[in-house]
């Protein structure tokens, strides 16, 4: 997603305003309305390198290529969703890499689809699946607002009941409230070497989870907590953060090797 | 680094024992010395999928595409490493993609080295730093036992000194000891839009770095520290483990703008 | 502060209404008047035991011995008090026993004076020592709302200055801005085998504060930081909580042995 | 336990070496066997003040009153112990005060009993229950080297199947498996506003406590996990400390009203 290539039209931007607002758009000729804003025109901006000025509304934005976090600060957030800090320890337990075919099951707010549809590259592929269809439009909307939509395809499935009718798969999250009944058919659905990474607010889940993995045989098991505390970096001196984040979920990996 | 096509030659393999031991090799035809193992014979590997099982010293080994967490796992420790958690923590940061072009510094053992090769993908690229040979050496050795060596490019140069002589850089990742002497260099060899995070134990680097990078303008500067806390579920019952890592390092990520 | 021993006339009393509020109160005959609430008559209560009901106000209400909690609960705040966590790990650093003599400076709000108070028991004899009238003030006034001021002596002085004046401390507790200035003064006033304990916020305030401890020679000199994480039992599973304190301050305790 | 007054005979003091040994021994006259040490003669010790020194086997030697931390330290291990901070919360959250009556079960290797000693004071009471015989007379053993066995009274006796025989009780600490077996007996044997604080090491142990606790119409009731981080202080920097404990026990604290 970035580069100082310049940029071409149809490419996602995001205009930013030093301490202020940003916007993420679509780059094109003509002026362009822009929610709450009026009017804005980008059409000088085409063939120029990132991080040129644009004046507009009395102030000036920077155009930027966006990044995984201007992405998923501008989704519309109709669902609790994952954190940046465990979504980047599923990336890492479920060995995600450019190129790899994922799948996740529910599609949630779409905010984990965003962070694997960066991650796989324009080489990789998503597959998301719920089997509420409100779920799947708001994060198809969210998907299509980043511009990652021809990476992602979502499916209206209920993948307990139904299983995920592919045997290729690099990698699977689950963000559903009962995983142990999806474990059998990941299992089904991964490749050899391929791993499973589940995400349970509760010990309850957690525990079911984990024995339902090793019931199939899964290898590789490991569950986690992700604590990120944030440090303040005063004038008066360095401390941790007042404000925290206490829990989110437990994260548990596991590989099919068999 | 996965996919179900068949095996080639010339590719790194893992093979691995359940519940015992597992080995990294390249793809070969013929009998191949592995150390402290004997000879083990991988031709008829050639052509297979993944998962396909070789019979070997009077055990079964399955030959897997090995995953990150494979790599890191063989490579050979001569510096305290980045742990996975922080690893992946440090790659969203800095929002690292498929494609990027990231530069590090200081190389360590390579582990670092070896997660930003792999999360950059074949058509990315990673520059790694040094300005100790030795560790430079360890580092590429270390690269080389992944397979990963083409994406990575390693330079014994002092950036504190002598900066990065690029200025295109998607990302800069600094496990230094005095990281303030590399703001601004990192400043000017970033692209607008693009990210520096760097990894440091304690408090007093982590305070003055944070306002090295408000002196030199960075902006979205924020800092964190990740703790991993493992659950045991055991037929007893379950619980967080007794055993924890209390502190590896206090993680700060910031942002070129303009 | 329990028993089952009646109550009698001139005690602190808790009228307690189940899931709702409570008061603290003076147990003497006739009419009282309660701020907000109107009148309520005890007479009734004494020479009835803990655990008697009184109808009041249109509800019931149990009139208990209060706890440390209880009172802690009904202080009137006006700065940051010390957590119940922190203020129980102090009691434990700085080894307080019943019947202890015991100094801290400042005096805050007088949430730790009470907790002090509270632990050295009717034998035990606190001095709470500020620079500023104007917390003395709230303290005092908070430590007699608990019924516990005869066992505090407050005084008004600059203990960084002037020191304690005395030489036969149990323990001494700091949560003052710059606990450095007041560790000879410390060493002095505690008896040999006494213990300090401070209360520090950044990092920096706790670096300074163990370098002045090792240069005046305390010995067992020790730092921690105590998270305190709340559990939630729901009907649907149980968990961590989500809201937490991500920080207090850091906790050192060290002793006088010579 | 603390005090400035001259040592008097039969009194527990602590003999102390600068970063070295120590001793917990009753004062006496003439000659004292000490195990691995030879003998020791503290005659001269009679009547002096805490912080005495005494010549011993080639080095110097301290003489104070014990800390509870002293105490603690000297016990004789044979079963898991509550850490200081744990045990530090439950006397908080059981609301324990000087003079007060408690009770523990079970009474484990006797290391929470010789806290709650410490901390009701000489004019508290400690009953200490256990099932089995064996942990009965540890923790006898290790209460008679602290020189509090007069404040406690140990029972064997299984409190889940017997109950308490008391209904005055102040505070419970329970450090059983089963906790929920207890429950309501703890409810008969606590005053009106008594409190029980439990110590469970799971999540199911926590879960089934409390769900018990509010069967048995118990009111405040609050679970918790103390996490402890030391902090190191050293020449190159200060930073959280790398060797930490992930878990000991969740506390629950819950509190008889009517």
């Amino acid at each position: 997603m970035g580069g100082i290539e310049p940029f071409v039209e149809g490419e996602r931007v995001l205009l930013r305003r030093r301490e202020g607002d940003s916007f993420l758009l679509t780059l094109a000729p003509g002026p362009h309305p822009v929610e709450g804003k009026g009017v804005v025109d980008l059409t000088s901006v085409i063939g120029r390198p990132p991080g040129v000025v644009v004046p507009w509304a009395g102030s000036e934005y920077r155009v930027l290529r966006p990044s995984l976090s201007d992405l998923l600060g501008h989704l519309r957030r109709k669902a609790q969703i994952v954190t940046p800090k465990d979504a980047a320890q599923l990336v890492g337990m479920a060995g995600i890499a450019p190129g790899d075919r994922v799948a996740e099951a529910g599609a949630g707010s779409g905010a984990l689809t965003v962070v694997l549809a960066y991650s796989v590259g324009p080489t990789g592929q998503v597959w998301s699946y719920d089997r509420r269809a409100e779920f799947l439009d708001v994060a198809r909307r969210n998907v299509e607002l980043t511009g990652l939509a021809s990476r992602v395809r979502f499916e209206e499935r209920d993948v307990g009941l139904n299983g995920f009718s592919r045997s290729d798969l690099d990698a699977i999250l689950l963000d559903v409230p009962e995983p142990w009944t999806v474990v059998d058919h990941a299992m089904a659905a991964l490749r050899p070497g391929g791993y499973l990474a589940t995400y349970t607010p509760t010990y309850n889940q957690l525990e079911r989870t984990v024995r339902a993995l090793r019931t199939a045989r899964f290898e590789e098991i490991r569950s986690v907590e992700i604590l990120e505390r944030a440090l303040h970096v005063g004038e008066g001196g360095t401390r941790p953060e007042f404000d925290m984040l206490g829990h989110t979920a437990f994260l548990t990996g596991a590989r099919r090797v068999g």
